[in-house]
């Protein structure tokens, strides 16, 4: 599908990227660009590529394609260092947890001969480094493109092929709406997990390691989600704040609510949220996102 | 182990105790009293006792060992019903999530000549009702007992040996310390998963639909959670309110911390709380709560 294809960042997402392009054939040559020498070292010892550097800018070159698999704060100044290189007609991708605000850091250094493609593939693990990926992350997964107005058709529809290549459902939407739907289903209960789990590290000593050892039944669940790359979300919600912050406003009117029914003895209204909430479950069953 | 043993109650707890009992043949005959007469014809059809009823003080006639299995504040009325029945040295026990107040509920209305062992097995599934249980739910589980002081050594340590016997590691514990780890293990995870998912279903119609559909990464763990039997969980949070008011008091504060660094964009107060609560999930994974 492309002739050099060059991922900058060889993380969880970058090195997963490689090993799913690689099963599926869908570059002749995959060159790596990684400012961390031990990673790039890594990569190539794997064998997640036919070459690895730390000079972004060299890596690039003659790309028809390049997928940002970097945290979202890192994307002006690469973006910004390697756009000099880019060839004409040149696919640039990324796969960032916020949309709009990579579209603001990366539209005011892009050549008009380069194509942009926001991507965003919902998948991932609590695992960080180039070790920690794997081909079928992204099977059955959805993958949502957030195309700006001027992109071309073209370059959206290749980008989306590349994704269904490799297993993924793909969605396109506006980048706004992206990130206020992400900003519920995935950076809120990002927050709140490292919340609840920080706030079990300032328990007295003698609850906390009984709170590792009793961890099953829901605070294991949290305690998964909140051993995620503190760098990765530390930017994301920095670059979705406004989103979080108004779906943060909303969730505690409601904890409040139930804060206070539970401080009255108010059976009834406790019931009745439980059995709302168990219905949506329903709905996720059956759209098929958990077996 | 037991000749006769009763289950008071036949959903996901009492049918998956009914069949890991059998598996590892610990009474002679299991009799089950439940009021649901088609949970007792569906525990008969499924082969999960010799007996089932709706008339609980025949249930527990002759029985050796009497185990609860009902949501937390039907305790009170069905001790007052089954306690006339109960044999001289029969051995009273439950599996609610709570333990202070059952024994509230139950010492009042308790022969002298019964011995009473509180019991929590840390295990459940977010499914409900008969159907819903397996003989492997306990395996390499915590079970928790909370002996009464004047609680005979002997009946607690039958009851240590019958769970140790289904594959559970059991510790034992005051009911008062119990209360306040479940509050942060389980009980908190849970309101909040609860809340968040609620939080969700009052959004605009057109952002509803996507969050189901793209649910995962984060918010589809909560709608697991969010899916657990309401009346139980109802009882649990009437039950347990202090320890739970407490916790959820500390929460809120540390939530309100990262709010204020998200919205003042203080990414060092973020990236610093992210990575110590990656070092929490380290001490799990060791404790082997996670395979």
């Amino acid at each position: 599908m492309f002739s050099k294809l060059t991922l900058i960042g060889i993380g969880l997402i970058g090195s997963s990227l490689a090993r799913a392009l690689k099963e599926q054939g869908l570059a002749t040559t995959i060159t790596i660009g990684d400012i961390n020498p031990d990673h790039c070292a890594k990569a190539l010892e794997l064998g997640l590529a036919e070459y690895a550097t730390t000079d972004l800018a060299a890596a690039v070159k003659q790309a028809d394609c390049v997928i940002i698999c970097t945290p979202v704060s890192t994307y002006s100044s690469i973006v910004q260092t390697i756009a000099p290189h880019l060839k004409a007609g040149c696919i640039l991708t990324d796969v960032g947890s916020v949309k709009q605000q990579v579209i603001e850091a990366v539209l005011p250094h892009l050549p008009e001969t380069v194509d942009f493609v926001p991507a965003h593939p919902i998948a991932g693990t609590e695992h960080s480094g180039p070790t920690a990926g794997f081909a079928a992350l992204f099977h059955n997964r959805w993958c949502i493109l957030t195309p700006l107005e001027n992109t071309p058709s073209a370059a959206t529809a290749k980008i989306q092929a590349l994704w269904g290549a490799m297993g993924s459902n793909v969605e396109i939407m506006t980048a706004e709406h992206h990130d206020k739907v992400l900003a519920i289903t995935s950076h809120l209960p990002h927050l709140i997990a490292y919340t609840i789990v920080g706030t079990a590290t300032e328990l007295e000593t003698s609850l906390q390691a009984e709170v590792i050892k009793f961890s099953a039944s829901g605070f294991r669940d949290f305690t998964r989600i909140a051993a995620s790359d503190p760098i990765m979300w530390r930017d994301i919600f920095l670059n979705n704040r406004e989103a979080v912050l108004d779906i943060l406003g909303r969730f505690t009117e409601d904890l409040t609510a139930l804060q206070k029914a539970i401080r009255h003895g108010d059976g009834d209204t406790l019931q009745q949220w439980f059995t709302h909430t168990r219905a949506i479950r329903k709905g996720i069953v059956e759209a098929k996102q958990e077996g």
